[in-house]
């Protein structure tokens, strides 16, 4: 009976891993940012807020945003609601090999998050922040650098720089 | 009795509206490119193939995918098969005034769709090409100049330029 009931819970998990867009992460895959942020999940199905691009840094860039945010974002509502999670993917940039005077996504250099939780994060603006370079969290020290930028910058607007991109 | 169809009717009807994303456009509200194409409904909300930058319109771009085109891009399976849609938003770009040496989307200038349907559209390589300004389709020798191109420059990826970005 008790053999039944492991089949059962086993059966029952493999279908919701099945069910997954994505692999399921083992808890050994989750690495949290000195923050507590971690990668969201299916974080590149979201969607686009705004593309940028850095030419300092020669990159390209896509801002997304999960469901709570985009709503936020299209009510033009300000602060935004906890929940809301926004993530930066940043490539280096190439030229077209097809098409003059254009520039394309080559390989990624890092992608970063912006969670809202005005508890858990109250010292930083209601804002947790998270980098990752190939899924891996930056340094504590890089994780300093992240809320005194957006503060100075940006907080007219929710400590957010992108606005959408009608 | 047919009264009360009728408000069963108009109650439902409500209930799928409220239930879109968008308000439902209305026949007048469809307006096809010469070739036949029109502007996919909820476009906007779809997934990212990559963003990207052409310097000589001082543009920058990201190129969007519905369900089956990002299927395909996932699974690196060319042709793409019918029912594919991309989309490219096209913006004016315009130097971020909170910070520095980055470009962010300024005005929309153009809307355009690549939609696969092979048989009919077989003269230009199975894909219907459209192009709109401010949600009017370009003229006639606009749509021209788009298959040749492609047809041009990147044969050997069924006729998209742009690949997904990872």
């Amino acid at each position: 009976m008790r053999h039944l009931a492991s089949i059962i819970v086993a059966l029952l998990a493999a279908a919701w891993a099945l069910s997954l867009p994505f692999p399921a992460a083992t808890a050994a895959d989750i690495v949290a940012a000195p923050t507590g942020v971690t990668i969201p999940k299916g974080y590149r199905n979201w969607q686009v807020v705004a593309p940028s691009q850095r030419d300092d840094k020669d990159e390209i860039r896509v801002i997304l945003g999960n469901n709570i945010a985009m709503r936020a974002f299209r009510a033009k509502r300000l602060p935004f609601p906890d929940g809301a999670i926004l993530a930066k993917l940043a490539w280096k940039r190439v030229a077209s090999a097809e098409f003059d005077n254009t520039f394309v996504p080559d390989e990624p250099q890092r992608v970063e998050f912006m969670e809202k939780n005005a508890k858990k994060y109250a010292a930083t603006g209601g804002w947790g922040f998270g980098r990752f370079v190939n899924g891996k969290p930056a340094d504590e020290a890089q994780h300093g650098t992240c809320w005194p930028c957006h503060e100075a910058n940006v907080k007219g607007n929710d400590f957010v720089f992108t606005k959408y991109a009608r």
